[in-house]
């Protein structure tokens, strides 16, 4: 069976200790470098492939630092700390002997515990029940999700009518996503999928402002278990935007899976530039 | 003038290019190490003390990997990219020869640019007509702070009652908060500030299991000016968990200067035994 576009994309070769090759193509680009969800999944990947990882992925923040570019680079992953049941990393890529990305994680043995959510996915219709998006901006990477909005899709008009429908509206995005073609969820392509929700301030503004992610935290909470579980469902994400000033802003966001299993959260902070 | 407590707890000593020693001692002491927000605050001091500081903090994301102990540590804070306007950061921060605190951080210089809020400052008494929260955990940090709870302060019976009072209500707090005594606002001290709010598992869940965070991540929106004007005035943070399950849960938190106007967002895993 051919590898799948996303496994491609992410793959790494171990090149001597905490030392890994990869090799950054097209099949994700953005505007000027690859979608930041892959360049996360990379990293993550990085800590997975290791042969000292201790559990599986709590936390992963990961910094760009520079536009990754077409072509090799290479990874330094670091198992800085282990303790019994955790374990914390330091990622950083190279792309001709500069840092292009920068990264943290906290890998974990999991265990049984009382479970919650102050969250509840909101109540959607099924994916069935909906057309996908407009592809209005053509970028590659669109071409690797499938994604259904249910509201808060790209503004089909750019008027700059600043959207002030309150805090729970004005940059509010639901989608159902999924790889394309469909891939087993996992968890470097739910990190990838935490970065799916297009700059909120696009949204807010109506307004398409130069923008780009600069710091990205995903929390996962669902272990491999659950994942499978999913397999290459559709999962469900919303996303809202925080504070706006000064050049950057933040989002939040939430993954769930069909029947409501909270699968991760996640908060950006994104430059933009007018 | 007698230094601080607050800049005394996480001062640093220049110690070679990269470097820094510090001294972790009892005045921010919680059940088993040092209050993370002071933490917090040294790995940020150690970029804005670093010589080759572009800018002022955009995002600080910081790691507990092990309980810092009383004594002398040691800090590597490195300027791994230097662009125009943003510089990247890795601080890993040693004691006995073992890392303790890992971080990474984006500094920038920010220009005005358009500016908003979708999370608007809830209305709340002012300070003033607030008593101060009951210290029922006696824990040697809490004496640094003024803590005026409005919502969602300690459980007065641990009863193990859960909240589900609605994913609005049921982990909320809102707390008026300030050093103490008073200190002018700065980059490190909101920093700190950010991670005041005690596990939200305690509130949702009206039971004390053990709990820690594991990684914090602190958006700062207002720049040195905003905070210049703050002075020594409270400023009003509000808290939320998100998702609780197999010993980690994450929780959000916003803020407000008194006037309203966005300080920081913040967000943050935090393992629970139970």
């Amino acid at each position: 069976m051919a590898e799948h576009v996303f496994d491609a994309a992410m793959a790494l070769r171990p090149d001597g200790p905490d030392r890994f090759v990869g090799h950054c193509g097209r099949s994700y680009w953005n505007a000027v470098g690859p979608f930041g969800g892959i360049s996360a999944a990379t990293m993550l990947n990085a800590v997975l492939q290791h042969p000292a990882l201790l559990g599986e992925p709590v936390s992963l923040t990961v910094n760009y630092a520079s536009g990754l570019a077409e072509g090799a680079f290479r990874i330094l992953a670091r198992a800085v700390r282990t303790n019994r049941s955790t374990q914390h990393w330091v990622v950083e890529l190279e792309q001709a002997g500069a840092t292009v990305l920068t990264a943290t994680a906290l890998t974990a043995i999991r265990r049984a515990t009382w479970s919650g959510s102050d969250v509840p996915m909101p109540e959607v219709p099924s994916p069935g029940a909906l057309p996908p998006a407009d592809r209005m901006i053509p970028l590659e990477w669109l071409h690797r999700y499938d994604v259904l909005p249910v509201v808060g899709g790209i503004p089909k008009d750019w008027d700059g009518a600043e959207n002030d429908g309150g805090p729970d509206q004005a940059s509010l995005s639901r989608f159902w996503m999924r790889d394309r073609p469909e891939r087993p969820l996992d968890f470097c392509s739910l990190a990838a999928l935490a970065d799916v929700f297009y700059p909120r301030v696009f949204l807010r503004r109506a307004f398409r402002v130069p923008a780009g992610t600069v710091s990205m935290t995903v929390y996962f909470h669902a272990g491999a278990e659950i994942l499978r579980a999913v397999g290459s469902d559709f999962v469900l994400g919303q996303a809202r935007g925080q504070f706006y000033h000064a050049g950057y802003f933040d989002q939040t966001a939430q993954l769930w899976s069909r029947n409501g299993v909270p699968l991760a959260s996640s908060t950006q902070i994104v430059y933009y530039k007018e």
